[in-house]
């Protein structure tokens, strides 16, 4: 018989938890049998304590079964997910959903909203007029066999322990903690039933783990807790000092998606766009170069396919802001640093992003950069141009990128791809 | 503008927090502004970054200013106050709080209810039939002016913040964090309005503080908030290993109360009360030794009226158990140890104790001791009665005690006084 504060007293002390425990606390505190007093103070605990690895596969184990389990095993073809642990910019599952879904696999990219700096992949889509995030469980089977690629909400049977912890996580500043980032990114992945995943595991200023070793040993702890419950799992680590592209926000960043799918788009989001694709489908058993995809148009058919299927129309215009606002270079050079952090936090303030859970979101609302690190700017050139509907937020928004722009004589940005991690 | 995840944040990484922000946060939870979840995660975070003086000093102000103050400058008498950190055994108020009122002094005693291995006060003098512990602060005054001693429950006005707090952390793990510890019993002494304060703090198996640095630590720091907030403080450590005197229970320690008042009593009873009430006085600015009240019956006098104005009646019969059992000496030899906490948890099983708030505990149940550390003890022999209304505990009381004891060839036992900071 086990009691809340046993266990939170274990793991202060610095005892291992059995599984056991772990079981039993995760199981009452999604029926509401611990509190969340007592689960904040566990998960506080485990900041400071961490988790072994038992530990962790028993979190996760535990977090994947409180709910249902999506089984696409019937559907006569591969699966191949992807996930991101959050960018600015980051809109790579847009394009690389119908990319993967060209060739015959199935994708099914169940995704989040924006909180905080980093934006949400459902947010980006509602500016598409008509689009639905919302979708039964057997709309999604219907459309991961044709056209073959979803991207809509995660349903509320899915991983339930990982949604109520993230909540709490969320206001108890419990958010940074490396095995419980782990283990709510896997009960997610793994409870989406898909046969190969690949985590596109971010590092740098505007990542939550910033730093390099962090995030690398967070993605072998994802590889292997994915290989222990019978996925193939691969981790891509990269960069994430600068934004993905030359795009922050909603509507603009579907636009930079178009451009993608259309063979062109700026060289980071294409690289990124197509190693997570090789990636996928090699998981899936498919040997191909998906850049023919690309180039071709049935990547960009899959994706008109896919917005039909979900009530969008792929042919309305996207929805443009009612302000804007330059913001110029402050000196001639080399752009050296165009921090991504600060850059989301001001896209963030101009209403592309949400303060709380149920926040909507403007459509409009972001930042476009007019260069990026490594190009050569003049004094008084361009460097972004700010979109809201709200401009009273200008003024804050304006003083958070002017922070984010370094000038320097010289500068090489580095590869965007650090590492892949099987 | 503060928010909760922000001052959360903070005390997380080690950054100290201001005594804007630590003010913030305590008003907030106090008025419902912050949840009970994020300050579980801060009382967590607390337990592991600690606090600096001058956050403790924050934190401590905070808490007393959360409710009223008491003011008993208008007396026309000097006002002493006594608080023990909670030891099994542990019923030196009752003898204490008569025989320092018994020289002029306005002992306002308010006092809790048990909650685990250590006893309540008040639940002990709930034995005597029709005794009041909850009196209106008009009675308070009254009684303090005559008979001069008053022992009852804090009224809900004083450091409400504190009553908050200790709830959350009773069922969060964080009780044991000694700037917690310090700031929960000094907002709480402080507010009862006293001149001078005399702190029992406890150290040894049967304490919160086990370990004696941790114990003088925390000494040190409750002298150091008590006199920064005007009032004259002085701590007694004092071990606690063996409960205090033969007697572990409700109507049990009245009785061995009784017979402290009436010039008998244990010897180690004894010693602690006088040692308590000599700093009390001394505070006082009253020169005496308070054996002679002992002696001469005017301590018990003054018992007596405290029972008469509280509605008890001190000629009434204390309550006796239905059921009682004997546990005796495994072997012959010395009696080297006879644990503190193994004893509390075995009353605690009887009934004496709760084990959630609000529980009712049963006056008559509880443990009586026939031998301490240091006698010698033959095989057989009677060791401990056990008295309970609940008989079906005996024998999982019975193996707790069997546990406490152990016998050697020689033992002395150690001094019961440890050390006095002023």
């Amino acid at each position: 018989m086990h009691t809340a504060v046993d266990v939170i007293t274990a793991k202060r002390n610095g005892t291992p938890l059995t599984e056991d425990q772990i079981t039993w606390i995760v199981n009452a505190y999604t029926a509401g049998d611990v509190s969340d007093e007592q689960f904040a103070a566990l998960a506080m605990a485990i900041y400071f304590q961490g988790l072994t690895d038992a530990e962790l596969f028993a979190l996760t184990t535990a977090m994947l079964n409180s709910g249902t389990r999506l089984d696409f095993s019937t559907l006569g073809k591969p699966t191949a997910d992807k996930h991101s642990t959050g960018g600015v910019g980051d809109k790579i599952t847009l394009p690389l959903t119908p990319l993967v879904a060209s060739y015959g696999v199935a994708v099914p990219q169940l995704s989040g909203r924006g909180l905080g700096h980093t934006g949400g992949t459902l947010d980006k889509l509602e500016s598409i007029p008509g689009f639905q995030v919302h979708l039964s469980e057997e709309h999604i089977r219907n459309q991961l066999l044709d056209p073959g690629g979803v991207i809509c909400a995660a349903t509320a049977e899915l991983a339930p322990a990982d949604k109520k912890i993230y909540a709490l996580r969320d206001v108890t500043a419990t958010v940074d903690s490396m095995p419980l980032i782990a283990s709510s990114i896997m009960s997610k992945k793994l409870a989406e039933g898909t046969d190969t995943l690949v985590l596109d595991v971010k590092t740098g200023t505007g990542a939550f783990m910033q730093d390099e070793a962090d995030a690398r040993r967070l993605a072998e702890k994802m590889v292997w807790l994915g290989k222990a419950h019978g996925v193939a799992t691969t981790a891509v680590l990269t960069r994430m000092d600068t934004p993905l592209g030359y795009t922050v926000g909603n509507a603009i960043e579907i636009e930079e998606s178009l451009d993608v799918l259309n063979g062109q788009g700026p060289d980071d989001v294409v690289e990124l766009t197509l190693t997570l694709a090789k990636h996928m489908l090699a998981g899936a058993g498919i040997e191909a170069d998906p850049a023919e995809n690309l180039a071709n148009g049935k990547a960009m058919d899959a994706w008109r396919a896919m917005v039909t299927a979900q009530h969008g129309d792929p042919d309305a215009p996207l929805p443009t802001a009612t302000h804007e606002h330059y913001v110029t270079a402050p000196t001639s050079g080399v752009l050296s640093r165009m921090d991504a952090r600060a850059i989301g936090e001001a896209a963030w303030r101009l209403g592309a992003g949400r303060q709380y859970q149920g926040q909507p979101v403007q459509a409009t609302a972001g930042i476009r950069l007019h260069a990026k690190p490594g190009d050569s700017v003049t004094e008084g050139e361009r460097l972004f141009t700010l979109y809201t509907e709200t401009p009273e937020q200008f003024e804050a928004a304006t003083r958070l990128v002017e922070t984010a722009v370094e000038v320097a004589e010289t500068y090489t940005a580095p590869e965007v791809i650090v590492d892949v991690i099987r």
